[in-house]
């Protein structure tokens, strides 16, 4: 007896249902998926792979794996100002997998379908004798020509960072077991958002509509290298203040306990909140922007000719950078 | 030392160079790529992953390995009628992988662009502890509204499928040492249909704007076992004559060195030949169109109503398949 049903039975037990609302998808029986794309609208396509043991752990809840894995794609969605339509799944299970896990995993789906209204429009399902890979292409739309990019920064601009940053790289210590006496609630919230980012939709959507940013990514292997590869692609370098850098209660706890400076919070990878560049003077808009999606964005750096990326202190006095990020590679 | 670059050292390197033709592609410097599609078009997506060991030979030419990843995709893409534009590469190489290996599947990559026409547009890399498993997300348009599907199955039309069959099947046991004898000829042949598909892309477009084909697939996991999927779907059965399954020489003369009977060709994956259905008076139009196309397109059998999938020798007596195929999963 075999443990798990065949592919094409999986497919019409756990897949074929999420495909429900896209006539394109032709309920997964054909090969391909026809996306529609309004007239004027662009069309904005975005893959990612998460890897067991490195992108996820191998005893993260199946539901959650799922929710990261979408958003993952969001996130690069949400960089580029894009609405999410629809996404493509191609998973390459473990040869010993139960049939359990796959359900939860697409009760995760279905939740995070609902949550950012997406639908799945086709995939493809291999075996693999290594760690479960998973792979989201993601599908956006954006309203005329223009996209937020990563070509733009400008010397003078002001740096921004939404919501809280390394509380995701923190969640991955402490679920490796390396902080120990956390409170139960700076537990919870860590861990959650190592294992499920928020992608900041609303927000790349409103900086693109509003023409409030010049250049956007999203934070995926920490903001210093992030904002590193972009400050190099640019030709330009920038300035960040330690004390503006947001953390939260949960971070502050975690690093505390660990007894390591703030800076650390820049080297940790898996934030997914949106990094971005806007002039100085769209500062009050930005203030308006964040109290209407309820979302912190906080101003941590300027722009500057000087290559480089250089962090100060509250007294003005440069802080190392140990690493400058960890990479998925 | 590193064996090999860093991630962004080698996207620059090898990756980037294939998005040139592409504005939409950023210079693979964006988290997305923005795909445009011209008025009165749709747009076609698909993604395949294909896993070192399971879906290529891990001693396979990595040119070649990239070819096949991309044919595979694009196959899918000719069997809706589409033609291919662009696409996504998620790659999870393995840890030990050497970057001459990168190199050379990257002119593979190229070579294939010029081929069929088709530009990189995005993409991810990551690391993997496992078997490298990279999948493609291609793009393909149609002009108007109508694509090829699988649905639309009658009884009384006929079955045609393009090519020979068989081929890659017989490669592959070759490549993995279980043929013994077979001429140069034969065995460069067959070995190159295994790892170098060819994706019937001006077929499945013909068809499509023709109006020739009523339902069309193309062979990935053998003609008995996707037909047979296609039946249930439809709710009709077939039936194919063995004498008509058009066999290529170098399959002919595997077949011969195995001692097998020919209707083995129907269990064995990887053709990516098109097998579609077709009203019974558009016979000359398939000829004419096989003529143009310069490509074999056989009629092999009819769709029945009563239900499964029925193979028949010379002498109309019924020939049991052993097998329906072998499946990815």
């Amino acid at each position: 007896m075999p443990r798990i049903a065949g592919e094409f039975a999986l497919i019409e037990r756990y897949l074929a249902p999420l495909s429900v609302p896209s006539e394109g998808a032709f309920g997964l029986k054909n090969d391909a998926a026809v996306l529609d794309i309004a007239a004027g609208d662009r069309l904005v396509a975005t893959v990612d792979s998460l890897v067991a043991g490195r992108h996820f752990l191998p005893d993260d809840p199946p539901d959650s794996v799922a929710r990261k894995l979408l958003r993952v794609s969001l996130s690069d969605l949400a960089a580029m100002g894009a609405e999410p339509v629809s996404y493509l799944l191609a998973a390459s299970w473990p040869l010993d997998i139960e049939e359990e896990w796959i359900a939860v995993f697409c009760q995760g789906l279905a939740a995070d379908q609902a949550t950012f209204g997406v639908t799945l429009v086709g995939g493809d399902t291999t075996a693999t004798p290594g760690p479960m890979t998973l792979t989201v292409t993601a599908f956006g739309r954006v309203r005329g020509t223009r996209v937020l990019d990563r070509a733009s920064l400008h010397p003078g601009d002001d740096l921004y960072v939404s919501g809280t940053v390394g509380d995701a790289f923190l969640g991955l210590r402490y679920l490796q077991g390396g902080i120990d006496g956390l409170t139960k609630t700076a537990r919870e919230r860590l861990a959650e958002r190592y294992r499920c980012p928020e992608p900041r939709v609303a927000l790349g959507q409103a900086l693109l509509e509003r023409g409030l940013a010049t250049a956007a990514l999203d934070v995926s292997d920490g903001l210093a290298a992030d904002l590193g590869h972009l400050l190099t692609a640019s030709g330009v370098g920038a300035v960040l203040r330690l004390q503006d850098i947001p953390l939260s209660g949960p971070a502050e706890e975690g690093l505390a306990l660990l007894g390591e400076p703030p800076e650390v919070v820049l080297s940790g990878g898996d934030d997914y909140e949106l990094l971005f560049a806007a002039a100085p003077e769209r500062l009050a808009e930005i203030a308006d922007l964040s109290r209407e999606l309820s979302l912190p964005i906080t101003r941590i750096g300027e722009v500057c000719v000087e290559a480089g990326l250089s962090l100060l202190d509250a007294e003005q006095n440069p802080v190392a950078l140990k690493s400058t990020g960890w990479t998925h590679f």
